[in-house]
């Protein structure tokens, strides 16, 4: 059986992106989205092993010690990572897996998995993501923290010429056809699907012995 | 507006290659197939402009010399090639561009446009082209010509993964939907997608100065 794909998904908050790789995984056969680990205890509601895998603050230390993450952070006080394992594992087993993280840690997992195939979505507008961002800040977000928030979009966005593809979630029923897409498009890749090849060549060569 | 992209399809005679990508074309908007120059006589039926572009001897051989073929190879006695000035008009226009083509015109035009996405289409199995051919071919092969076309497929085949993305033709309508996601995809890389990141980062500076 052939490893499955690795896909990496970022977007500036505000743009939709958890949504749109929830009906994407709903949509395509074969393909699933990481859970993130993290240190933080579970919200009301949370379920471990489906929210999150949640790992006390010691477990999460011997993970980074035993370089257990493809990539780990800090947000807000505690700490987030993607189990090198457990990807490897669904890898192996021939499934297709979608990491929504950030920037940053796009890149920490680039550096160690150079077969990663990178998607950034953006919002269609300036002015869209601002309006986003204000609704979900409610009335509580000061005007300072909300201008902080455009600004870190903005260095999000001008990184995003780093990706491999580029999608704008204007409509997202549009944006997850087109992510449907280059998930088909990928798994058409000539050095993704050589058994196939193979497997026609090989008759040929039965029959032309 | 940014350079239409340029599209090359390559299959073994017999996998329906041409049904294929006219029934693409005819789906996706903003995507043409490429029309061929001929130094052969129009066939009864055959239209100017419409199957081929019919020219002289001395028209292609002009073409030849003033390099104005993107690919051209001899085929039973009659020239066929690629215009250059065809294919950039289309593509400086913005529309995408695709050509069926053999493996070697694709090597050519290669060459000449390190930008060609390549895809090859394979039959789902030996025996069905086997079938395909048998049927094609009429009463009039003999089983030595048979061979030879079967044997002519196989190094086409052979030579399938050097090619950007591999389909097999199993069923016309799910081979045509995964060379669409093909186009969507490749209209998706960062590459070709960067005006509309540009427009959103200069709403960002605007806003922001």
């Amino acid at each position: 059986m052939s490893q499955g794909l690795l896909f990496i998904v970022s977007a500036p908050s505000g743009t939709g992106k958890t949504t749109l790789i929830k009906r994407l995984v709903e949509c395509v056969p074969g393909i699933v989205m990481s859970r993130s680990y993290t240190s933080r205890p579970a919200r009301p509601g949370e379920v471990d092993g489906v929210d999150y895998t949640f790992v006390s603050d010691e477990q999460f230390t011997e993970m980074v010690e035993g370089d257990g993450f493809l990539e780990w952070a800090h947000i807000f006080g505690h700490r987030y990572g993607t189990s090198r394992s457990a990807i490897n594992g669904y890898r192996s087993e021939g499934h297709d897996v979608v990491l929504v993280i950030d920037v940053q840690g796009a890149k920490q997992v680039r550096s160690r998995s150079d077969d990663a195939i990178t998607i950034f979505v953006l919002p269609p507008s300036h002015q869209v993501l601002e309006t986003r961002l204000r609704q979900r800040s409610g009335q509580d977000a000061t005007e300072e923290e909300l201008q902080t928030r455009l600004e870190t979009a903005r260095q999000e966005v001008a990184q995003s010429d780093g990706y491999d593809y580029v999608v704008v979630n204007d409509e997202i029923g549009r944006c997850v056809e087109q992510l449907q897409s280059i998930v088909v498009a990928e798994r058409s890749r000539a050095a993704v699907v050589n058994e196939t090849v193979d497997e026609i060549l090989s008759a040929f060569q039965v029959i032309g012995d």
